[in-house]
């Protein structure tokens, strides 16, 4: 386009105009944006009539998506609708009529990721998503190109702030889950339909991408291990706490002996290490290069202004090539030696709380089961007795043990006359020595 | 050059082949370097004699600098000599002949970095120095690249690994700055003579190149404030923890009124902040934005291969702009608007340490002086008293006051004939209620 070079403006079509849309466009307004000649030239939205955070002219603003994706003034689309569609068909759309693309999507870069990549690359434009993962803390950039020259032998997050906030109020008030979720909801920090967040999908999308960033490797959401924290109990930081560890809502991906394994849920992290004081709806990243070693990159994992901070990072690079051109680093080739392993090829300690009768022989049951699974217990606590009812809380802390063995274990518990419930079973994430 | 373009090898030189170069060397070498099309042509070396971590073939090590500077194979030139002559000397040489930089060099880069800069530019190249500040962390990377729409409103580090790895020994030890660093020597964290470490010119080094790019201001190292860790007593961890801190070495710079104050000192941190938990060799840099808000970078501050790996990812990212062209961004303009401030306007709380004579009214003698220069007293504590000396430890924190303020309260309490010394002054940061 004859409009580019060093010192031409930049078209900047908006979708949505939300919370954080309207931080976006701020931003594009600003001196900054001003200054490094972007121009915001449109703005879609559903309802005109809506009261936003920013003023824009009447006629910047649109309901017809075509007025950005067939704008010839738009260089660079911004896509924070949410949602797989219709965000998936705009995307597309604009990254075919040769638009620089970047979007807060995690649903759709998880699930579209790869298709979406070669689009932009057929097209010669860029595909950028620094915000669907992190909120405001730069880490899609440093993958993809500060550590390109490591092997990342680890990634281990808390990435949803949401759970975090939950998790945290549990631990330190002693709430339960469902109070913790209620002030949650009142602080705006969850949704009315808190699904996403405390059942893990939203980390689910996070983690897939990191994943295909860091490994290499194709991820499909459907095939990441997926726990949400709804089973988590007032009681289970009260043990966990006693026994040196926090809860935290963990997400994951480790090459092991054969491939990788992408997991998320609950675990106790050892009080100790740095992720177990990440609180609040603070995020963290820890990413283990076999050159850089551990690394953490921690903040604020959601708002509107980190997200616009994530966002506007995002647009600046698309502006740089538009008027010096070059190319901005692509996402590692897919490593066909790197299988995706099974959640049941995991190997780990357990925490495991049952509620048992209380009386003799109980734990002489339990412990043969898990013998005969070649599962070795580390330790037992016995907790809070109740002898109206003639129940105990029974805490069983294993050595390590193969996540199979571990579930057909909790099965044949389950089924022992003395056990009232297999309250919860939580993994232990271990860490070297050295952390 | 014709043999440019997107298949094509790009020639890489090293000035040094220390640890840290022989580490950039394995890595140029490895399957990473090769598959970037990296080719490591020759390093500098002084004495081709030594045996080294990386075997290179004898053709490729050279005594001569000619032969880098000089040689039409080298695109890149990696400068990891140290020290600013010649290494200065040669980046200049570098930069001159049309060759892309990356250096690890904080003292070249501190104290010449806006004319090298500048050289780089007339000269259509790239200068980078990512390993220049925090080892393995990407940090200049994330304030060139993602948080440029940011204002950033303050950085705040611990930024030299010898020294934290001394205090967190003397935090949770109880040994004394001396044991604590011979046992760094020992280990091999601290240099035979290590006045560069510990009277915190690296610290110092480091926060000027960070302050530059976050802020856009030239901030010459002899305009910053300096002190560093060898007044720190065993007593002081003692004190601290029982007031609620932790004592690290702070590299801080900071927009307050009127413009930017940069200092780097020991500092009295809450114990329950992210920084108070970076412990050991580890660094961390917390960066406010006013966007993106507090992010905080954490890893190995130092090593071959945490060193190493910055130093690839600037390598790889110069060699895309050999091969697709484009341009990597630019340091900030420097802002006229923001002078830099002397430490005399900073403004905190104080936690003075004071060897009394253990007799009645010492305290009111102490409390008149910090009275007639506005400064308020928060606490006092008494303690560790020495009946046969007849003297007393006697520590104060105060309230927020002015630094000119205090050090004129100090000259007078140390002319008080109650008081045998000044023992240590330590500031107190201070962090907003949030974090």
């Amino acid at each position: 386009m004859d409009k580019r070079g060093p010192g031409a403006q930049v078209g900047i079509g908006l979708l949505g105009l939300g919370v954080v849309g309207s931080s976006v466009a701020t931003a594009l307004r600003s001196p900054v944006g001003r200054d490094h000649g972007l121009r915001l030239c449109a703005a879609l939205v559903r309802d005109p009539s809506r009261q936003r955070a920013v003023d824009l002219p009447p006629e910047m603003v649109t309901t017809d998506p075509d007025a950005i994706l067939d704008s010839p003034d738009i260089d660079i689309v911004v896509e924070l609708m949410g949602g797989e569609q219709p965000a998936l068909e705009y995307i597309s759309r604009a990254l075919s009529a040769g638009k620089h693309v970047t979007t807060a999507n995690k649903e759709v870069i998880s699930k579209h990721g790869e298709r979406l990549r070669e689009l932009a690359a057929e097209n010669g434009v860029s595909l950028q998503y620094e915000a669907s993962v992190g909120g405001g803390i730069p880490i899609i950039s440093p993958l993809l190109n500060d550590l390109v020259a490591n092997e990342i032998l680890g990634l281990r997050a808390i990435i949803n702030g949401t759970t975090n906030y939950i998790l945290t109020q549990m631990a330190s008030g002693g709430t339960s889950f469902d109070d913790a979720l209620a002030e949650a909801q009142r602080l705006g920090y969850a949704e009315a339909d808190p699904t996403a967040d405390v059942d893990a999908h939203d980390a689910v999308y996070k983690i897939s991408i990191l994943a295909r960033l860091a490994f290499g490797v194709s991820v499909p959401v459907e095939n990441i291990y997926r726990e949400g924290i709804r089973r988590t109990a007032a009681q289970d930081f009260r043990y966990a706490e006693e026994l040196g560890y926090t809860i935290k809502l963990l997400a994951a991906a480790r090459r092991e002996d054969g491939g990788l394994l992408v997991r998320v849920h609950p675990a106790l992290i050892p009080g100790d290490v740095p992720m177990a004081k990440v609180e609040g709806v603070l995020n963290v990243v820890e990413v283990e290069g076999d050159l850089a070693g551990p690394l953490w990159f921690q903040g604020r994992g959601a708002g509107a202004k980190p997200t616009a901070s994530a966002v506007m990072g995002d647009v600046l690079r698309a502006a740089a090539v538009l008027r010096h051109g070059g190319t901005l680093p692509q996402a590692r080739q897919i490593d066909p030696g790197l299988p995706l392993l099974a959640m049941a090829e995991h190997e780990c300690k357990y925490y495991l709380r049952l509620t048992v009768r209380d009386r003799p022989g109980v734990l002489a049951q339990i412990a043969g089961v898990l013998g005969d699974l070649e599962i070795s217990i580390a330790s037992v606590l016995q907790m809070d007795a109740d002898p109206e009812r003639g129940a105990a809380d029974l805490v069983i802390m294993t050595h390590p043990a193969r996540e199979a063995n571990m579930q057909r274990a909790v099965q044949r518990i389950d089924a022992l006359g003395v056990v009232d419930t297999v309250a919860n079973l939580i993994r232990v994430e271990s860490y070297p020595a050295d952390r």
